[in-house]
């Protein structure tokens, strides 16, 4: 849609360990927009006890708007004072930065590198670089990161150093993962049951380091608050698992458990193509394309296509 | 996405009696463009003997494409030769006018007169206005003025005049029906089999006509040489029957006759509504809207929400 030939164009997705005071997240999401970025969401779990913000813009804006989040956050968190179903270890927990449109990777690694550093020299942070801004193979992974907790993150620092800043947490905000990924999908399902072992085994049935789908990373979440254990996942490579196949195994293998899908939930934003694969497989059009949904096709500009009308038949602008 | 606000934005898609030879539509389709319409899209049927095209613009542009396109198809199709699955009365069959944006439909309304006027004056064809343009009841449904086909209709014209031109057929290009209405959503399903009267059977079960689902028109479609009868469909209210209720309806009625789905086929755009409709249904979220999909979010424009960026938790721009 807009701006797919932008080459300087990124997406920050950072999430802070604080779900259930909405002001906090608020004064991040403006603290981002005094900054020049563009926020396109801000939503805090209060069970997860952990919100997540999501802004885009250029390397510029960025550098300084995930500082200036940052600086927020680690004023108004207490990690010390913090408990949630969400692993974590830091009040910053993680920064992932995400190339949009024609930007490469590379330059996201470039400025997840220059963030890091940053967030040690002026928040005193420890900052492990993850996912494809790591240094060692063994940080690619935030839940291996993570493992420990805020609770562990004393002694993993003291034996795993970090990227930048200091071998010991902050003290009331621990330590940060800065990274660069691809576009993710956070899509949590919550199961007719408040088994927690149901949902415990379901995940370990789907996620890919446990011998499951490709690209699903799936935990757990004891919401039994809410009449329903959750399985809580990230759809890392949506290309190759897609949605439907994601929701369909998890509901194939519930159902040889007993159980039933009660619902299910999106965090932050998905992608268009995302919701293209949904209709595909469940509308049974396999060939569906972007340019054959109405407001595409209106939205697109000249430079997209070079002449502003394509042919008939043309090639979708995907 | 684009021009939301926008008050005199149309889509015409004039629906022609050729589905075999592609450089009649593509020609169509070019004369549009010369009169300044955006073409959005140009397809042809070769067993509905039928070809679609879709343009896009403001009520001068469309008023002069829809004369250009009409001209085109009078010159080259010859409904005498004419043999095909889909019923029609003319070569320019129907001319639908759709509002856009914030457009009116009494705009569209006009706009459908003014078209139906000139299209009689210039080419000396009979003109029914019909849909929301209709001017008695009987007008409305399309199906109903397709009743009798090319070949009823001297004896329908007779009986029943025209509201512009003359009371006979135009010789080679029959009549056409102008009207205005919304946007509908043109969906066929493939069944597995090759039994016409399956496909009739649940046609008449899903009709709104025959008491099955508001705002469903459907036809048995023989299209036994693709090896699979079709259920060919226009959903007229999509916002209270979605796709994904027609397509569950209809294979949950296939499911009783003992046949299967084999696959679907969407005929010109859908709106993005639509889209959003499905992933709720499918995927269990209820409450997904537009402002959950990353490329509408990027897409915004300031004078979409006032100040170009959304406040947390801001209502959807739908």
């Amino acid at each position: 849609m807009a701006n797919r030939e932008a080459s300087d164009w990124f997406e920050c997705v950072p999430n802070f360990s604080e779900g259930r005071r909405p002001w906090v997240w608020e004064r991040i999401g403006r603290a981002a927009e005094a900054q020049g970025a563009t926020l396109l969401g801000a939503e805090g779990d209060p069970d997860h006890h952990r919100a997540v913000v999501t802004v885009a813009g250029g390397a510029a804006v960025i550098y300084e708007a995930a500082l200036a989040m940052a600086r927020v956050a680690v004023e108004a968190i207490d990690l010390r004072q913090h408990r949630g179903t969400h692993p974590r270890i830091g009040a910053v927990d993680v920064v992932p930065v995400v190339p949009l449109g024609a930007t490469p990777m590379a330059a996201a690694v470039a400025l997840a590198e220059r963030i890091g550093r940053r967030l040690a020299e002026d928040l005193d942070l420890p900052v492990y670089l993850y996912g494809e801004a790591a240094r060692t193979p063994k940080h690619r992974l935030l839940a291996e990161l993570r493992r420990g907790g805020f609770e562990g993150l004393a002694a993993q620092l003291a034996e795993d150093p970090p990227d930048f800043g200091p071998a010991r947490p902050h003290p009331t905000a621990g330590a940060v993962a800065v990274g660069a990924r691809r576009l993710l999908i956070a899509f949590n399902v919550y199961l007719d049951t408040q088994d927690l072992a149901v949902a415990r085994n379901l995940a370990r049935r789907l996620r890919e380091s446990s011998g499951g789908l490709p690209g699903v990373q799936a935990l757990a979440m004891d919401t039994r608050q809410r009449g329903h254990v959750q399985v809580s996942m990230n759809l890392v490579n949506y290309p190759t698992t897609p949605l439907p196949v994601v929701l369909e195994t998890l509901r194939a293998e519930a159902t040889r458990l007993g159980v039933g899908v009660a619902g299910s939930e999106l965090v932050g934003l998905m992608p268009f193509e995302a919701l293209l694969d949904t209709a595909r497989h469940y509308l049974a059009l396999p060939d569906l394309r972007a340019d054959q949904i109405l407001e595409w096709r209106l939205a697109r500009r000249p430079w997209e296509t070079g002449d502003g009308a394509p042919a008939p038949g043309a090639a979708p602008p995907t």
